[in-house]
């Protein structure tokens, strides 16, 4: 979808990509290479304006080797390392002055055990690196659980007690290079199993809590010196606006932005990243919603199940189905969200429903989170 | 554009050019060829569900030899064959009972002599296939003219009296494989030097003169069994619609429809090949105008230049500019046609005279018409 934007404004794109079948990689050149080191991205970026991220599984240490060596990162290395983990984004936000939820920090598996017990249970452990779409988050039940949890790899957690969540939020803000920025519409999101299922725009929130979201986004874009698209993920706790995660990214809480705004996130990030005037990010639409596609079983699309609905847009990313992959998403445009949810809903739902079984299943029948990989970006 | 609007709905495209540097080439897996010929094509076509086009320059002979080794073509080659030359769509539009402005075919330059003499000076010769953004469109102002003229190539021509066009309208009409049709709203067209230079929906036109046209869409579409988008590109004379030209093909009369409609003209051809259900085609905004990017020197983009404007999205095609070459568009979606129609050629304007030289200037700098190309095509 960037690359995409960025053929629009004939910019050329090429992407660096660990599998050549990544869904960028179907739309515009791409260099190949099975791990992100720094005489790799040195020698991808050396003949580029920019080198931009899609996603935020890199190295601090490879960043900054690169831009040593002369390629331009937008992001910077610095910048990126202060949002990369999740440990790192909370001392972040305390130096903003943006509320977090209440948490404490453990380095190791030992403080683990000591945190968690002091925290109580049930809570929450969250990796402080590689997490996206539920993955790196966990509810610990018991001590038996925080045993078991706490025998595992880690290089860092957050611990926090389980919060009665009223409301979760998102809110994207892009900064250009020369520090102007545009924020997008506040956005409702519902989860389910941890990953966001539906995006409602405009977000059902009061005038001040929205304008405190935007306030909270500028605070961290500038503060970071952030270049390209920052989203920041939101509760709202015993009616406090708290900012549980961020995103140094385009992502799938604004990707409802190509069908509902002026401009997209993904052509204001190319923008950013250039140095480009920034693009209106108003809503064209009433209301619109975004269903992700996720698939349920291996297979590809069954193109009869491909019937048009009004007013719903289908973006399938050609990626090969695995239970639990977001392999599309679908906006639907209108003026009632209650409709709009069911719709796209619908619409989605007949999309998973319809893959069929064409690949032999993966290793991952058991429900066990697969690992983290590079390009499932977006989440 | 129809290579993306197929990978939306996850649907595999492989483009056969002779360009390896033409936009599609740019986006998906391309097999290049030289010359479109009967071996490559069925070489091409065989591992493919089905083979559309987006150009019609195409030979008949080659389309009867691929359908014969077994080659879904969609349309067919006998439905192209009556659409792909200006003398055959005459014959269509007479068969069909629909008006078409008055014109005497000539086979040779013997008969274009006579008959140009017959009509009268000036009179509007126009090749019976090549043509496309005005090219293959000449007006003859004396005997002169006549004589150097008819001195060139050629392999027939249709001669018309100049007539005083009130108004150009286009509609487009997509047909499933079925037999469904959709139609776009009729859109106003506006040319300079023979270019479509905007394209206004909804077009101003009485309700009355908007279904005949529609009416006339769908009697071509179903008597040629056509499958995908067909444009209909007509005039106004004397009060009178008739029909001036056929593209079996998507068409720039309707790339409003990616930003402006339900389902664009692109999504709804890569449905009907596949004889998938057509999408809905009614405005998702009030208005809108597209007016094309046409270079007028050689070179490639400013960048700077590439500043945003409310409702205004930008298609750049990322091809090389050669004066007088579409190189993208720009679509103005809002409400009121006038401050749309001035939007967006100020913005196409200022996207062309940023354009810096880069490249050498091409064969074109006399103003002399280039011949056609495969691949300049949607014109």
């Amino acid at each position: 979808m960037l690359a995409r934007a960025a053929a629009d404004l004939d910019v050329d794109v090429t992407v660096l990509t660990h599998d050549v079948a990544s869904s960028a990689a179907q739309v515009c050149p791409a260099v190949v290479a099975p791990t992100l080191d720094a005489a790799t991205l040195i020698d991808f970026g050396r003949a580029l304006d920019v080198v931009t991220f899609e996603h935020e599984l890199v190295d601090r240490k490879t960043l900054l080797a690169a831009e040593a060596a002369g390629v331009s990162l937008q992001p910077s290395a610095e910048c990126l390392g202060r949002l990369v983990d999740k440990i790192a984004q909370r001392e972040l936000l305390r130096t903003c002055g943006v509320p977090a939820p209440p948490h404490v920090v453990a380095r190791d598996q030992s403080e683990l055990r000591r945190v968690a017990a002091t925290t109580g249970f049930p809570c929450v452990v969250k990796s402080s690196r590689g997490g996206y779409d539920g993955r790196g988050v966990v509810v610990i039940r018991d001590p038996d659980e925080l045993d078991r949890f706490a025998k595992g790899p880690g290089v860092g957690w957050l611990v926090e007690p389980l919060l009665d969540i009223e409301r979760e939020l998102a809110v994207q803000i892009v900064r250009g290079r020369g520090g102007s920025c545009q924020v997008y519409p506040v956005v409702e999101t519902h989860q389910v199993d941890g990953i966001c299922h539906q995006v409602v725009v405009p977000g059902d929130v009061d005038a001040d809590v929205a304008a405190t979201a935007v306030g909270y986004a500028h605070a961290l874009a500038n503060a970071t010196g952030y270049v390209g698209v920052l989203a920041v993920e939101l509760f709202v706790v015993g009616g406090e606006l708290v900012v549980n995660e961020l995103a140094p990214r385009v992502h799938n809480t604004a990707h409802h932005s190509i069908d509902a705004c002026t401009t997209s996130q993904f052509e204001n990030h190319v923008r950013a990243v250039l140095g480009l005037p920034l693009g209106p990010v108003d809503l064209i639409v009433d209301a619109a919603v975004m269903t992700n596609v996720i698939a349920t079983t291996d297979g590809t699309q069954a193109l009869a199940e491909l019937v048009p609905e009004p007013g719903v847009r289908l973006h399938l990313y050609g990626k090969a189905a695995r239970p639990g992959r977001k392999v599309g998403h679908v906006v639907a445009c209108g003026t009632d969200v209650g409709v709009l949810r069911h719709t796209s809903r619908r619409v989605a739902d007949a999309l998973v429903t319809s893959r069929r079984r064409s690949d032999p299943p993966g290793n991952n029948e058991h429900g066990a989170p697969a690992p983290p990989r590079e390009g499932e970006n977006h989440g």
